[in-house]
């Protein structure tokens, strides 16, 4: 069925394979992800692009001798297939897309293994493989600039997908492209040849003998231009969907022992018809049919993304002061198609999203900045000192906190609430469904300082929405459940979890509370203490790590309150990495399903059962 | 006795002033900085170097109208002496050097008021001023990649300081300054040249025509070089010492309506002999007699960062597989002289620093990283998905926590305890003075995981150190001073007042056990416990903000080993930005000095007396 895969047993197979056998293979990869994505869904697109790309590496470089890191999961799916059952290649982020593209931690890392093999005296080489869009964090250059500077023998390969979505948006990867590309090369001739033409008399002729003489010239300046002072070589640009092609490349890259970056272009969605027309579609796709590309499962439910974008567009269309920065989300095509004067992509560059919506927010406009959870980690002292510290209008819209619900491609936000509940001046939300997003960004704006709302990937609960959204009072939980025995605390995704727990501990005579705590920060604190006075044992229920968050902050408050005398019990993230696995699996493995926070509650009442409850038991005996 | 500076009464009077009377000028701004720094310390050499560019910025520019941004502390002395009493203009992070110099978000907000500006319709200049060093931070690239793109006009000042410690080794900063300045230019120029001389025959001709008709082309090319495509003007480089010069400069560049970056090369001590023969040691100077520039305080105690220094020579010498790495941090110059094949200078570059020490420790290698802690919060993402995610053996020196005793110039860490303890495998250590610095040092290179040591700029507390450090055992407290009836669990710079507290506290008849928790993370479980359960009153000290620091994780603690019973009382930092002011007072007005401590206790005595206290009341009277 598929000859040349079935005979790969490991990437060192490819070695002895002909070009015309790789490109066969290449065939029968992307048959392969084809039919797996078509039942899990996935990014399809991004996939499909780098098959070639893996392959040639594979083929050109030993792994493991040869270390391959590369950041995002573009080229995991291939390379899965090709390491077989050996899974012995050295990879940065392999598989689950663990990493978002974007973290362009790549060449950092490349640049510590090449010193690191410089100090043993070893022998091997060590290649980075980052995505075009990964260039647009500055932490890429930062390690472009050391690797170049250091001038150790390494390759980083610009996987530059050409049809990216963000690719005509992303400054710095632009910025770096052009500079790194020969065409500033390019453009610096053309300054020198408009300055000649314009020297009286003899210029134009002078020009002439230049331009002629350098098209003489170019076999010598092309393929290996280097940039001296740069300390950089550069190879490209060079097609990524002809594995002779690539070979050559890596191998001529290989042989010149210094920094080479190689710029592949490929294009997203190649081999398959439907992603080759709609890439982006194909790039955050569920499950379809095969043979036609249709969804076979259809989601009526919009997104927490698009509630976002859907209430933010209202929002600004009805106040010229709203701006929109998103640095790595999708989601706001509507909105830069609407309103483009007040709308910024800025790509993944996170820290400079920040402290630009400073900037916007000082001179009197209220700035939204949407970013996923792992880029506001990037850009936290910004948060602090360029926007909490001088207490400034600025909303964070901070998508990927929690387990999430997109079947476990992306990695979790662990820990959002911890980190954010830090900034002085911040108030922090978090809703329990897409409806509340919509009046909490509606509270947000109109505060006179900073917010953030954190909130899942994927699809939202599925509540009505009929009118605007309802306003809400900053610092003030929803009473969603009364109760008697024990108060849930619940935050966002937990709230309905929580919700159903409490009816399977009614049908056991224990009473609960159920709050919506919907501010982290401020919590409420008069209602907590009120409840902690009442009922003695709270159990607190977040999508986020113990350490640091809800739930302490919740402990805080009662330190603060002198109220050491409450059973507090807390639901959430152990200490230790989450694998992105399905978030449904996951919850039911850390307790933060209904019948795990029923569990929680039952200990809770156990290690101390109110007089209230014993009461109640004894009656009902 | 300073004509001009007591007429000035504001930016605006500069404008009256002929450029003989701006250059009088700064000399008697010059006077007043060496004079005041004289008997408070500071960063004089720097302050120095950006006289003369502070006052034409002034002179050419109309502040408030105008917004003028910058990083860092330079330019804050001499802006503060001309804006006399009315403190009017628009200033990032003005005088109190709030920021440290690498922050580099300047270019980021400057962006954000040039976009706002023109949604505004509104018709002011925009100036950001960032220092040379600022630029080895990618963010400061996301925002000049931006701010190319978006092509608003505004001007870029760089404060390129020629003579900086770091100008040699900070990569990215070099990168940019070769890029922009015109150098890259040159060096393509002489590749066209050299490839012309290549082609047989006619080359040498062609070469020498092309040379002589540059040369006669060069009016044309200067003082304003356009980048086309990065979208980029350059002026520069300018001399940073001449008044005249550099608002000819500013002039043009205002002139030209679009972004331009004017680069600006400055000395460091200019004006006065003592600093301009030692620009570094003016740099972070303390008291000294401004006649002869030396220092008038004498301090014995080496600091925290001297002992860090000192010992990880050490450690490196006996072990190969040690390797140190910098990120804006100084004093590791014997290091750097005694072993510079395991010495890496990345100046600003905090992200790639943490990623760089992944690759290396997962080659083997035991990275030991030293940053400051506004620089670790930029590096937090890799901190944790880089390095703690795959368990790596790299430890982060952070440079800065707490309150510190430096005199009030540098921001206060507040946050350090509260997000590094978040990171799943991480060891983090508060050593509680310089001796105990190195013996966790040796702690933590021995471990095979993640660890950080946070510990506070300036002096130590003067400990004796014979012989090597002590080994410590990771998650092991230590019992400071037994006691009965309640216990204090400080971290580092704490351990101290809390002692003088328990003094004071015996003297009333309180007698409490104090112990130095070394840990913060994992937190000494087992002793925390037995005292929960010995004394029921526990009083938690630390310079960290109360938000999810040391206090909450012993909340944690107890609430996971369900002793609700347990009183805590948390002494730390409150939840608003503290000034930098001195670190003595500070202590003072939030409660982190020993009668603070003591105060502490007794309120939380108060809420609960223990049983035993009651009792031994009632035996002494």
């Amino acid at each position: 069925m598929r000859p040349i895969l079935s005979m790969v047993q490991g990437p060192e197979s490819l070695k002895h394979l002909t070009d015309g056998q790789l490109k066969a293979l290449a065939a029968e990869v992307r048959e392969v992800i084809i039919e797996e994505m078509a039942s899990t869904g996935g990014a399809l697109s991004s996939a499909l692009g780098a098959v070639e790309l893996a392959i040639a590496l594979h083929a050109v470089f030993d792994a493991p001798r040869d270390k391959l890191l590369w950041d995002g999961g573009h080229l995991a799916p291939t390379h899965t297939l090709l390491a077989g059952r050996t899974e012995s290649v050295s990879t940065l982020h392999h598989g689950a897309g663990r990493r978002e593209e974007g973290a362009s931690a790549a060449i950092s890392e490349a640049a510590g293994f090449a010193e690191a093999r410089a100090l043993a005296g070893e022998d091997y080489e060590v290649v980075a493989v980052v995505d075009g869009g990964a260039v647009s964090a500055g932490v890429a250059l930062e390690g472009l600039a050391q690797a170049a500077r250091l001038g150790r023998r390494m390759l980083i390969v610009l996987n530059d997908r050409a049809f990216a979505p963000a690719s005509r948006t992303e400054a710095l990867s632009a910025f770096l492209s052009r500079m790194l590309a020969g065409r500033l090369y390019t453009t610096v001739r053309q300054d020198i040849l408009t300055l000649l033409r314009a020297i009286p008399g003899v210029g134009a002729r002078l020009a002439g003998a230049v331009g002629r003489a350098e098209e003489a010239a170019r076999g010598l300046l092309a393929p290996g231009r280097r940039f001296h002072r740069l300390g950089l070589d550069y190879l490209g640009p060079i097609k990524g969907h002809t594995i002779r092609r690539l070979r050559r490349a890596f191998e001529t890259a290989r042989a010149l022992g210094r920094p080479v970056l190689v710029h592949v272009v490929t294009r997203r969605g190649t081999g398959y018809r439907p992603s080759e027309q709609h890439p982006d579609v194909y790039d955050a796709i569920g499950p379809f049919d095969p043979a036609t590309g249709r969804p076979t499962r259809q989601t009526a439910r919009p997104t927490y993304a698009e509630a976002f974008a859907e209430a933010l567009l209202a929002l600004a269309e009805a106040d010229p002061s709203v701006v929109a920065v998103t640095a790595g989300v999708g989601g706001l095509k509507t909105f830069a198609k609407r309103l483009p004067e007040r709308f910024y992509d800025v790509g993944g560059a996170a820290q400079h999203a920040v402290a630009f919506a400073a900037g916007l927010a000082r001179q009197g406009l209220k700035a939204v900045v949407a970013v996923p959870s792992e880029a506001i980690q990037r850009g936290f002292d910004q948060v602090l000192h360029d926007v909490c510290l001088k207490n400034l209008p600025v909303t964070f819209a901070v998508e990927g906190a929690g387990l999430g619900d997109d079947g476990g491609r992306a990695p979790h936000g662990a820990f959002d609430l911890s980190t954010l509940r830090l900034a002085p001046n911040m108030v922090l939300m978090v809703p329990k469904d897409e409806g509340e997003l919509a009046s909490m960004l509606e509270a947000a704006l109109g505060l006179e300082g900073p917010a953030a709302l954190v909130y899942p990937r994927g699809p939202g609960v599925g509540v009505e929405r009929d009118g605007p959204p309802v306003p809400l009072e900053v610092g003030r939980a929803e009473l969603v459940r009364p109760g008697r025995h024990v108060a849930l605390w619940a935050c966002g995704p937990s709230v309905r979890p929580a919700c159903d727990a409490a009816e399977r501990l009614a049908e056991e005579g224990v009473e609960a509370f159920v709050v919506n705590a919907r501010f982290v920060k401020p919590i409420d604190n008069a209602l907590l203490c009120e409840q902690a006075r009442q009922v003695g044992v709270l159990v607190t229920v977040e999508e986020n790590a113990l350490a640091g968050g809800f739930g302490s902050a919740v402990l805080e408050v009662l330190e603060m309150a002198r109220l050491p005398e409450t059973t507090v019990h807390r639901i959430g993230l152990p200490d230790r990495f989450i694998e992105p696995v399905s978030s449904g699996a996951l919850r039911r493995t850390v307790g933060l399903d209904a019948e795990g926070i029923a569990a929680g509650v039952r200990r809770a009442l156990q290690d101390r059962p109110p007089i209230s409850l014993r009461h109640a038991r004894g009656s009902t005996r």
